[in-house]
């Protein structure tokens, strides 16, 4: 099984909003950070996977906001893959502060996979065998 | 009972990505813009509640995407009050084309009363009733 | 000689930072949408530019800040073409409060003409007479 | 003299735009980023200017764009002070390629010193002298 590390980022200045916090928005594209940073650590990136053929179309998502991030502060984003069909994945998200390890935010996004080329969905596990195995392969 | 209009907006060209669609990132926001609008024909600004010392936290959202906004295009972006409580309000959204009224995304954000003076939970229909009767007002 | 008009928008909430401001980026964003804003007022889209196969490739931009425009408020945003070339288009901006008329932001974008099949530097006299007339013409 | 590293960090997915580039106002903010770092590898980080009562108010910014940055590409992106008088100060900045050193970027930020508490422009020198101190000893 292959253990994927957080992402570690700082909160920048210009995600903030009037309130002081980081948006709300940012924190969508911050799972997106860590969504692209699993896949290189999966050692399949999401480039490759585009040139192969393959895109992950978002389907929905879902955000709970537990505890406010604020400028310079460090965060680590966990994704992990709590669902894979052959047409489907949902990946989960943990943010939390870096040193503390106290809990921001947890959210959802749901993927089917696409194939670019012929603007249809696909099955993974038939069009991208080894990307699926290398997913397959981070769930407990 | 008050009928509210939907926010009518273009895609702009820095809401794309390189998939030659809006990204999934900026609906998030334009939610907040209809919810922005809606309180503004309501009769009661999102300025005026904080002056009075209410906030809305936003404690969770949901996205879900049908089919995909393009540049250029015009959307209507509908809010409506689902529920409303003492201390809670749920909105859900609508992004439709502004010409054919194809379905575009739907989502809904959660949020909860907060006193900005003393930090803590606030019941609106107290603190706010006039607020509190204007939001019952737009609800079937 | 053809008249334009400035564009009308708000400041979102989500373009504010925590100095309780529009963030500065975000003035080169509504430079853009003036600008797309511009091309439509003149009758040829950027969407038609880009379908004829010439793009405006931004080459530089400037941006100097007068006072701040805060949520809520409302903004002109006036584009003027104040140089073209064969391959060359300067773009001015100015940056108004709509009530009162204060100047908050000026710009400038500098943009050259670009073949998107054959990626290299175009004439947009001799590519696109009809659209170097449009632009000749809004200029004084 | 204190020498400072460039910020390294990759481009994002939310950055492209429909194009398949890294939209153009993303550059105004990776300049902050590197202002941000900046600050803090000379020890005295923004948060902690903001809480001694002095803010850096932009005045002006440029931006001159030589090649473009795609998703997943990693950049280093070097700010300099290049001039600094009691009141102003200017940040040049400089986007490259991590691997290559190819440059995609320039780019300019104008500020001046201001009072948070006072409203009004400021003597660095005078206001916060160990920090006017450590940032003439990152100028040549």
């Amino acid at each position: 099984m292959k253990l994927i590390k957080p992402l570690i980022r700082k909160a920048n200045y210009y995600e903030t909003d009037q309130m002081g916090i980081i948006h709300h928005s940012n924190y969508i594209r911050w799972f997106e950070e860590a969504r692209v940073d699993f896949m290189e650590q999966v050692g399949f990136g999401y480039d490759k996977s585009v040139l192969k053929g393959i895109d992950f179309a978002l389907t929905g998502l879902s955000c709970e906001y537990k505890s406010m991030v604020r400028f310079g502060e460090t965060v680590q984003i966990k994704a992990s893959i709590t669902a894979l069909t052959n047409a489907r994945m949902y990946v989960t998200y943990e943010v939390r502060d870096y040193k503390t390890g106290e809990l921001h935010t947890t959210g959802e996004t749901r993927h089917c996979f696409w194939d670019s080329e012929r603007k249809r969905p696909v099955s993974l596990k038939k069009a991208l065998p080894e990307l699926y195995n290398l997913f397959k392969n981070t769930m407990v």
